[in-house]
């Protein structure tokens, strides 16, 4: 089976200069894997030519422009009708993609991809979906930051989408779901989560009842559900603190003369606890509840992150998600009295 | 000068096995330090018995009955009058104790303290706010849990007392105060945090805009302003992930006879740094806007993180923390108007 996916190449904080190395490598790890680059033909033949000789398996694609970080989703949506995240959007609807990565503006690529692929039936909006280290390999996060206020009829959905990606990408047959929540007793949350949990219930799937903010760590469910402004809030502390710990280690290894010598005999153990804990190797977000298989990868992500993305974009289309999500969307909806 | 602070011996997963030896260490930490140690008495002594001989600073009041963790606050409020948690804050409100602290129920703790001690003029609602580790020092985060759906004004009186807090505290004249949100441009969030945002800027406060999830740890900012759903989360999931990275660490190290070899020269470097990851070193979080000073420690605290929350509570008493907040309150509170 031979996986395309197109490629936001100009999209992220370092554009070509990521997107075409982190292509590339992805390239090397996987066989079937084709990349269509979409972007200034100049700015990518420029870094696709300092990388070597060129491969049949990257084609590319021009745009004219580019989303700004910082733009308003909507305006990027109305005005940039030849971006090269709109254009490699438009590869998936055509069917000449199979699915597409952006590293750039989180809303325009959320607003666009649902103007141009449309939700899945029984979907309102789509959800931002990532899988996070555990002690026990790893727990799916949803929503991570697309979705704030979120009611609780898309929280069931969230849980929903959450299950069936587990199901396929882990072959796990029956994941188990959390919805976060400040305490576990019944009494905590505000009406939201309450009436959220009672919906879930009903729903048929393998709901476990509320779980505190440090159950992404222990792994004692394989997803967890969650309004998009407190998955994101988990996520960006979490990265905080992750980068403040390897700053902090660097920094006791460096202290002294004595310590650097130590640290010498330590350093295959300390490397790979830091590969460990190294968030790059999760980067990858799902646009999960599209007509299609969009991945975000983080805007700061290196060519290491990024390559790590488009493997999370290959999975995902040779898991055959979309087809999956949707038989179980009609299926599952239909247990829950509305 | 010297400081009496009114302990709830009963509180906290482990009762006195956890609290009188955290309160002898506490004393042997500080010389102007005096405990009253509440709860039933002979469980009380058992534990002082085994700590050897007894000493002056140390006094036990007796009281009947105990709040469990799970129990409903309101219920705890109503019925238990004569439990541990309510004695020791009673003895606040009395003015023999210049503080109290807890490692009781949250919940009960919040509802009991804000009966019996009243809340501040211009403060709705008491939060709790507790000190982070950053790479710069430390950054003080509040709500961390005790109310949800904060509204915009409630997010104000946050940020006053926050400033007022980390002024007295950490000594410096003009805390800078970040609002958490899910990105740092004007489009994001939600109307709460946009109101909230606009009150804070008109209060005089040296406010500094949106942060991230990750600006807990960078120490970008001196006060972290949020609901107390999304304090709550942040915290719970730095929690998970510092214990997740010390246990692969201890794992990393334990590998092989070469890896233990390696480990023991490596050990005091990584002792020093799980010292400066160990969130027990930062237990002790204030429920602040209330009329007395009201500390609660973990609930799942040792020895040594009970003692941590004991020092924070003495160093509330030692800068007159609530005077500056009384004070400081009703000078903020008039230049924003209402």
């Amino acid at each position: 089976m031979s996986i395309t996916i197109a490629v936001d190449a100009m999209g992220g904080d370092h554009g070509p200069k990521v997107t075409v190395p982190g292509s590339l490598a992805a390239l090397a790890h996987e066989n079937d894997l084709n990349l269509i680059l979409v972007g200034k033909p100049d700015h990518i033949e420029a870094q696709l030519s300092k990388s070597g000789p060129g491969t049949s398996s990257i084609q590319v694609q021009p745009a004219s422009e580019t989303v700004e970080m910082n733009e308003d989703p909507a305006r990027a949506l109305r005005r940039k009708k030849d971006s090269s995240m709109r254009v490699a959007i438009n590869l998936v609807k055509s069917g000449e993609a199979d699915a597409c990565l952006s590293a750039g503006n989180t809303g325009a690529l959320m607003a666009t991809s649902r103007f141009v692929l449309k939700t899945l039936p029984g979907i309102d909006r789509p959800a931002i979906v990532a899988a996070l280290p555990s002690l026990r390999g790893h727990v799916h996060v949803l929503d991570l930051g697309a979705n704030v206020d979120s009611p609780p009829e898309l929280l069931l959905q969230f849980a929903i989408m959450g299950s069936v990606l587990v199901k396929r990408v882990e072959h796990k047959p029956k994941p188990s779901i959390g919805l976060l929540n400040i305490g576990v007793e019944d009494i905590k949350g505000n009406g939201i989560v309450k009436r959220a949990a009672e919906l879930i219930q009903q729903s048929g799937l393998n709901y476990c009842g509320y779980v505190e903010g440090d159950a992404i760590y222990t792994g004692d469910v394989d997803v967890i559900v969650c309004d998009g402004f407190d998955g994101n809030v988990a996520l960006k502390a979490s990265e905080g603190l992750a980068t403040m710990i390897s700053s902090i280690m660097r920094e006791e290894f460096s202290r002294s003369a004595f310590r650097k010598f130590a640290g010498m005999f330590a350093l295959p153990i300390v490397n790979a606890f830091r590969k460990k804990i190294d968030h790059r190797r999760y980067n990858g977000a799902t646009l999960v509840g599209l007509n299609g298989i969009v991945i975000k990868s983080h805007g700061g992500a290196d060519a290491l992150a990024f390559r790590q993305s488009l493997l999370v974009a290959a999975t995902a289309v040779r898991e055959k998600v979309i087809g999956h999500l949707s038989d179980e969307l009609s299926r599952t909806l239909q247990a829950v009295p509305h």
